[in-house]
């Protein structure tokens, strides 16, 4: 066993798990029983019951968040099953916890039908302020979501497709500013067309982006091709949004005059010699992961001018982490219903705006997410935007 | 709003309800996140994939609890729904955590119908070590706790049941030891035939109670009267659990000449006259919450020799806080996937060894909820029980 694997499993093992659940209530006494529990604990019981609300003040469902998964499509791991993802689902909750302070804990459900998933949550609602839902496979995860939000009365956000949106669009937002190039000008590739992509890809078109060119295993979206697709890629289709006046299937092809590449797909996909016709001053956000689709240097001596991957070992690390606990913050005080694309636009602008002009560069587009600034910034932009409303 | 009031609703709000779940690891730096997240996180998740049972290693599943209920049947209070429900799940939580360092999570489900809730907690077994079903209605309780027993693959208890059924057959022990009566000669009568007292009934017979009459708004139990009855009455019934050969429906001519009556039923139904005609020594456990069947003094007035009740605020204190911490730990301990009647048991039986013979009197049959011994006791019996099998 390497080192690296014996200290990684050994912090799992130490305390079972990488949270704890702890009374923050004395119990030393009869007198402490007959108020955290009988006869006392029914007062808030009956005012609950008097008025619903008054769970978010005297339970931790005011405080808590679930995140819930079906271990169908963790990390690059794939479909490994509820309890295999569970040390995931920890990871967040505790990552959540460390930059928002915001409490959550972790669902993995022994099933990986989507109305079963759906019915599940419904179910558990009582229990929390809101639902992540994280490592659910495409196009499973879009339609549990979109039915979510319809049918219960607290906020859900998958992480995997508008957390990765939001911190692509910052990154992109910034970017432009170092290239000089206008968001209505450029023609931007997505290659991957699952959660990620698909989000990416409406998000992209929401801030005003006018080219947009879907890629993935059967090539180019095209509308010839319609009835291969899933739900989401048929929507993305019928809304017009992915543009269809270049549809070569070959890659290399496909990148000649564009401006921006986004990978949410397989390593290694993009090859040097892709580059080379591209419009000047490339951007490549690589973001496949524990592999991007191109290494940064590569791709810097193919002429790419600013590339971001979702690594913390090279510059430029576009990750969610930058997102989620500002935007779960801002979202729990607003009390939000639903996470519309105005506040996903927002958090994205927040998140841009935290690297001043000065300290912008093609190494330097996004914040560090060890930045604590990021999370009030999203907070205050998101609470900004509601009160617009 | 009363002083006491104010208290317990400043208590439930200080905090947002009376647990708190925190990370127990550090996020501080990005060798932290390489650890507990991506990529490091990645190595549990393989592990567990191999093998299972690796998520009682390196999860909170191998040392969480759920407490799952469905707002029916909530301490006295009825009928409140899920979120009404939360404060005494949350506080049955801490009591676990502070008795006996096993955490717990509260679930309260949005939904009433026992299928519906059987499916609920099969679809989130991966999360935990075993299931604490609480308030939930009899007779949904009884068949949720035994279908799911079967079906699925951690111990289920339903505290309400045996919870009671396992500190009433240790209250009882001890009594009969101080009025010197053996017990396959004793005539038992119990009040209320719900969750409690089905259970109290079959936990009684176990030991070798041979002599057991239920009675409830319908009167006493009767062959004749069969269909009236719910599954586990019936089943009582058909399994000749219950005596018949006194058949009045009038409570005092159903005491005539018994040793023990043990209520879980409703305020102030044992009238102090109905007891001038049980056997000498009369035993009473009166449990009805808040408010008993018998007030203490009215039944030593009326020849009672031993009363027992639900409350702390007068001896013999008749509290399934006396168990659950104990018991749970043994079951988790020992791994047992069912939580037969054996070990429910050798648990009575632990507790009443808690009282030793010189100190065991009329007003002191059990021992104090605060004696932290007690866990200790029960999670050894158990151990030795299952060893035995």
């Amino acid at each position: 066993m390497t080192d690296f694997k014996e200290k990684v499993l050994d912090l799992h093992k130490r305390n079972t798990g990488k949270l704890d659940i702890l009374p923050n209530v004395s119990l030393a006494s009869q007198d402490d029983l007959s108020m955290a529990y009988t006869p006392g604990v029914a007062l808030p019981c009956l005012e609950i019951k008097k008025d619903i609300n008054k769970a978010y003040e005297y339970t931790i469902k005011g405080k808590t968040v679930a995140i819930v998964t079906d271990g169908s499509a963790v990390l690059g791991l794939g479909n490994i099953g509820p309890e295999a993802s569970l040390p995931v689902m920890e990871g967040k909750a505790a990552l959540l916890h460390q930059f928002s302070g915001i409490q959550a804990y972790p669902i993995a459900l022994k099933t990986q039908d989507p109305d079963t998933i759906i019915q599940t949550i419904k179910l558990l609602e009582p229990n929390f302020s809101a639902i992540m839902l994280e490592d659910i496979s495409a196009p499973n995860c879009v339609y549990i979501e979109s039915r979510l939000q319809k049918e219960i009365d607290i906020p859900v956000f998958h992480d995997d497709q508008h957390g990765t949106a939001i911190v692509v669009l910052a990154a992109l937002i910034n970017s432009l500013k170092i290239v000089d190039k206008k968001i209505e000008d450029i023609k931007v590739v997505v290659t991957g067309l699952g959660a990620a992509g698909s989000a990416i890809i409406k998000l992209l078109h929401k801030l005003g982006v006018k080219h947009i060119y879907g890629y993935d295993l059967m090539g180019v979206v095209k509308k010839s091709n319609y009835n291969n697709y899933n739900f989401v890629i048929k929507q993305l289709i019928d809304d017009s949004i992915l543009s269809y006046d270049d549809v070569s299937n070959d890659l290399e092809e496909l990148l000649h005059k564009k401006d921006v590449f986004i990978g949410v797909s397989a390593k290694d996909i993009l090859k040097p010699s892709m580059i080379q016709h591209m419009n000047d001053d490339p951007i490549v956000f690589a973001m496949a992961n524990p592999d991007p689709e191109i290494l940064p240097d590569l791709a810097k001596k193919a002429g790419v001018k600013i590339i971001g991957t979702g690594r913390s070992d090279f510059p430029n690390q576009i990750n969610n982490v930058l997102v989620f606990p500002g935007l779960m913050k801002g979202v729990l005080k607003s009390k939000v219903k639903t996470i519309h694309d105005d506040i996903k636009i927002a958090a994205a602008k927040a998140i841009a705006q935290m690297v001043p002009s000065e300290s912008l560069s093609e190494e330097n587009i996004l914040p560090n997410i060890f930045n604590k600034a990021v999370v009030k910034e999203i907070e205050n932009a998101i609470l900004s935007t509601i009160k617009k409303d």
